[in-house]
């Protein structure tokens, strides 16, 4: 139905965008994208995308306006330039925890987000691991979301932990669903950090729901780490309750502001994230694992443009 | 019609906003803006909104896409705090120049941007002179668009330069329109620097269409400043064609990159600009004067507000 | 800004719409609303509501297709007849568990419900314990969002069920969040349900995270009850633990196929819902408590007519 | 263009979907529809859809509200599931007849209904015999709109009722149009029922304006027949004007309330109606014959599908 | 609601307007609307309409593209200049036959009209008995739709012809409710042009439909008047059969082509019409009365800005 | 993607359609528009367009209204006959010069039509030489906008005016930069006319800036020739200033009002302009040259159905 598959990338995480234009067998579309010296965004189109296919590769990681604009403004260009069928590709999808009123008065910016997306032109989103599932809500247009949870376990699967040494740890209330999915999948026992009973007054015990871990070896996993200052209290939390390895695990490694000082003091024995941020593929932190998911997007990309089925790639 | 009076300021220009408050005899309303420690943007308003006639002041000047995304998200909080009206107060209105598709698979960013604030949910936009007038019909909501030229003749016209020795400049082909305007108003001589032919094989004289501007004092009217080199280019041409005393001048001081230092290095009698951007205000600029626009902002809300007639202000 | 305050009501809960009009000290608006033979809903407005502020009040409870089929035809009536403003007030918000995709090919029928609503023609929307809070952003046009936790607790503590006796049951992992709110307003110890773990080949003692309740007066709190099968599944966990009273409170207390029968049988000591569903009113359940929302309704009215605080509602 | 032709069927009438399917010579898709024991509709597709045309066929027969409300899920999970292009398929369109507002203050459900289909995503829809024509303008999406009038003349001329033995009788002064339309194409004498004076007080034979129709064979055309008192009625005044025998003949045969029992008590000589309802299919009416719409229906689809001409059909 | 009332005329029925701002009591809105000489039209709105409630009077009668073309720009120019709330005032909506299709490939001009209107910017609509009232419908905009019929009934009461003197002609199968509705209201016997029959093999007596009309008065009544070949053939048929006088009349005289000379040479008593198009106020036509419609707009327009009920209009 | 290609012609430039088509080796599309009696525009398709990609070919010259209308009802009449694309092809542009608001109160036209072609359902616009670069972000869909100077250029290139004898006019301050554009390719001397300063009080050598015309031929570009005023004014201008030879050249021959005669008397060389209006084909005018435009709109036509880069015609 469309003429032909074009990847282009944004500037947020041009290696994952490269890499998934590897695994597709196809070279990134040719796109010039500066910034005018007052910081203005320029794009240009430097090949033809009449009746294309076109999937615009550009997580919304900080800094998180820049790149959402310049995704925006990539869009517009491919519209305007008359590609058949625009895809925002989007491994991280910014301002994702703004998803609701907690309080009033405040706006709802993933909302707002996800509206500009759609005026400024694209057909259709691909994402991965929304903070929150009813983001695909927020859409009209078809959203394929994606999930990291299988890549990340296969790399613990790969460290062969024996099951009565394993114990994965929820870093709070709200990561229980996520840490239960895990924990069918990869076994061992199952803890939570009960982060709002801790306060100095009470004893450390009440700290962590699920039984004894002492000696243990624990997977602490969380949808984004930012400034890391929730998953470090979880560690310091498991730590003292005995276990003697402490892993840490998320799809989304935004470490922003003290984030790698933090995990780098925490000593953890690992740290294993996706690439969707670019930040986690060049920073600073010791044990540092990246795994990639450009083979799972690119596959996604394959099939949507194929109009195969997506759900397939869950099996 | 509407209940209330409201200004709320973004981070931008903060000062000029104060001043249109001011000048209004109203405080700023109470917002909290900051960002979350991975750069988003976090804003809560502090005081019930409801049924009000909401101004929220935000100049789109750099860095611009903060700026526009602390704009579209202090739209989207007033919107769901059941504001009556929002008006988008934008001195400054950057993207500007990106207007229209002067070469193939481009975006016209511009009409992006202008799609972006109406779909936030502005109900109308005040802003001051834009770069291309057709800017408004981007919008279908009522653009009320202001001119700087009264305010900045005004402090040409106070420094009393006689007649016959002044010179008003046109820094390139594209400016003609707004220098006649000046010239109208201040009188004096006219004269087109012909950027066109601004290369080195060609005589000095060819660079200057008006006539003899020997010993006289230069006025170059530009609508911004950005990086300085469009008007440090006219300030070289109108030296070499011996004028005794050079003024430039433009609504929008953005001011960025190089632009100070080849200012100062530019040796002008005064830089005269509005203070619609913030750096206009805070810049270490030598012989720099700053107008306010924040009554003529403050006025003009003041009548939309009471739904006078605006255009009286052009009297 | 708004001439008259109109309350219309729609058939789904009319007791409540009487209840609403009467805290506000005005009648109900009138309006014919009936079936003709086959079936299709027939709506004449009897009075004039030109410039009105109408509030139409209607539950999306079952029937729930007959009942929003109803509410959409009742705001394209006074769309029609040129009411000013048009706020569809939704006690309980049907189809709110399908709000998004948790597994390929399947609709997000919560956001499609709030796209009719919109094109319908109302402006905004008053609701309560929606299941999600996200929901709120599937409209664009203000919501104003009630939590009736307050009014149930307001209840519980008039029983004066002593702290050391008292423990706050969560059903399962999804509701942790809402019962730890209520436990920190109600006090007393809390305790999770763990359903996923609840197979015959697990010892019982794994059902239940937080120590003993031998004895003590267990409230188990769920947004909704529809066939009580989740919350009589917790009363049986419960009451193995060695619970001495059971109550199960919900906001929404749905109540439909085999929900009576089962929660009779469940003997629980007292079973607490709010009247957001007809149903809730008149039932055969023993040891129902209804308490009432009209009057959070009713203030949240006044206040979104009066352009004042609804925030203030939650003091 | 489109990848895959698709038909799903909704649950209003799957006995004219499965023919439909039939008649061009493929499978119905698949896809789980099914009820929540609250009532709230639940809806899975089982296949891949991606990049297919997905015909939807679902009558708005009663019960409307639920039928209706099934037709827009589908259409959103299939806009979900990324389908190329959707087209609603409903053979029965209800709340057809509220097309206008011939009093005050009333709603036009009609064109709310057309709304909604739009704004579920549907992209085009293909009907039969609306109450009023003009409710194809109530779509600015493409509207295929088919006439059963030579399915049901086919079959009276399979009759062979001698031209001097037939009458043509509009049942009202509404249906004129319709009945000139059959006696074209029938041949026979024309007959008006003046509804509007069967009044007590007036002659009979002032009741049937065309001349004499005794001892001729009556066929009484209307577009539905839903409690059967309108044509009832004229079954009575055409057998007192000495009709030998008797016909009643609608496209949609909604039969609710008394309709059977009037239909049975009013002793005709046939009822012909099509299929697009489903209850036609089943009811104990006596004398009831049923003429198939499914081949226009289908080869319709096979043509929209094709881009061939639809208006050949009525060749 | 709305600051001041303001009445603007377009250049379609510029008396009309008057007339209608002068039972309001009010002058009309300044406004310079005028063509270039290139044929493109040029409006300038010379006052303030900042927050008025702004009704613009035009009727689209031939020219029928100028006149929409001028209502749409004033519209426009009217939104942009922030009027609060437009309505447009159609007192003759052109295109108004072209609303479905009734063959293929057709537009359907009566709702791309309607959708201009709206897009262009008005809030509401009110016109005057329109061809078809599911034109309505068009509109999601709240339309007002005033009927003519009592204005022209008024008129041919206060000739007094004697009830048993007295006959309503249809001119065809399509105007029987109308007809039929004038007769309700003045009495007398009803007749039908059976237009169909009108073949010269056929008998002339089979062009009427019920009964002698044999030096009787007819009133022949169609809601417009166009090229006059319909009506004329009424007249002629209705002659035929020995009517002793014959009036004709019709709520939009729009009088084009060879419509004059025909009426003219029809000789009829009275030709009775509306002053909705300009054309009826100046034409040559003998025997032509025209009724104001004037006070019912200006009545339904101040009960508009009002918001007093416009269906007591019709008491 | 589309199955066929299918030129469609409006009435305002049949010529140019059937060489358009001509070109393209196919024939123009059936289609039936005329005026019904009232002036009101009747179009029906003669062929099956479903799923082709169409392109209506309506130059918005004057009669302006009449012939943009004509182009929304034939984009009308195409999507409800279901065409897959609809392309409006409009070589000139009425209505661009109300493209801002130069004063207040004025409505912006331009973006107006822009609107309302989108609204009538045309995916894009294929349209030459727009009056401001800017209307192409009136409109969101793509805008394939062609420039006519190289074919105008090509004409007088084959004058083979020497290079010294050449001046390249520019008629005002507002057409530099088109001049500026011509003399590039041309060669020879700019002037400019300086309108400002025509009044009879000054010199009439202020009325050229560029340096002496004595005795060289003169080329004038404009944009459109309307009432050719400006141009004939230009005219007088140069001859004034020594010309020997004069040409006026612009891409647009509206030719209205006194146009044909005024360009008569000012004596001109040679009239020069393209084929976009009809009155260019058809006028009286002494030493006009009419190039045509319809290689180009052809050539972009088949690269825009192809999918092919129409840049590329620019080489």
């Amino acid at each position: 139905m469309y003429e032909r598959l074009t990847i282009l990338s944004g500037r947020s995480n041009p290696a994952l965008s490269a890499e998934i234009a590897d695994f597709l067998g196809i070279g990134l579309g040719h796109v010039d994208t500066s910034n005018f010296p007052d910081g203005e965004i320029s794009v240009k189109l430097n090949q033809n995308i009449r009746g294309c296919d076109v999937f615009i590769c550009q997580a919304t990681s900080p800094p998180v306006n820049d790149n959402l604009m310049e995704l925006l403004i990539l869009i517009d260009a491919c519209r305007r330039a008359s590609a058949a069928r625009i895809t925002a590709v989007i491994p991280y999808f910014g301002y994702a925890r703004q998803d609701r009123k907690d309080s009033g008065r405040v706006p709802i910016t993933s909302k707002l987000v996800a509206n500009l997306i759609v005026q400024a032109g694209a057909h259709r989103v691909l994402t991965m691991d929304l903070h929150a599932a009813q983001i695909q809500g927020f859409f009209d247009v078809p959203v394929d979301h994606l999930y990291a949870a299988p890549i990340l376990d296969r790399h613990f699967k790969s460290l062969a932990i024996p099951q009565d040494e394993l114990v994965i740890v929820s870093p709070d209330e709200g990561s229980i669903k996520r840490t239960l999915h895990h924990q069918e999948n990869l076994g061992g026992q199952l803890a939570i950090v009960d982060k709002r009973r801790a306060n100095p007054l009470e004893t450390r015990q009440a700290n962590l729901i699920g039984g004894s871990i002492e000696g243990k070896t624990a997977l602490i996993f969380d949808d984004m780490i930012t400034t890391a200052g929730s998953i470090c209290g979880a560690v310091r939390v498991v730590r003292e309750h005995g276990a003697r390895r402490i892993y840490v695990s998320a799809t989304h490694g935004v470490f922003c502001g003290p984030a790698v000082q933090k995990l780098n003091e925490a000593g953890v024995d690992g740290i294993v994230v996706c690439n969707t941020c670019r930040d986690a593929c060049s920073t600073s932190l010791r044990n540092l694992t990246t795994v990639s998911v450009a083979p799972l997007l690119g596959e996604a990309i394959r099939r949507v443009h194929r109009n195969e089925s997506v759900s397939h790639l869950f099996d």
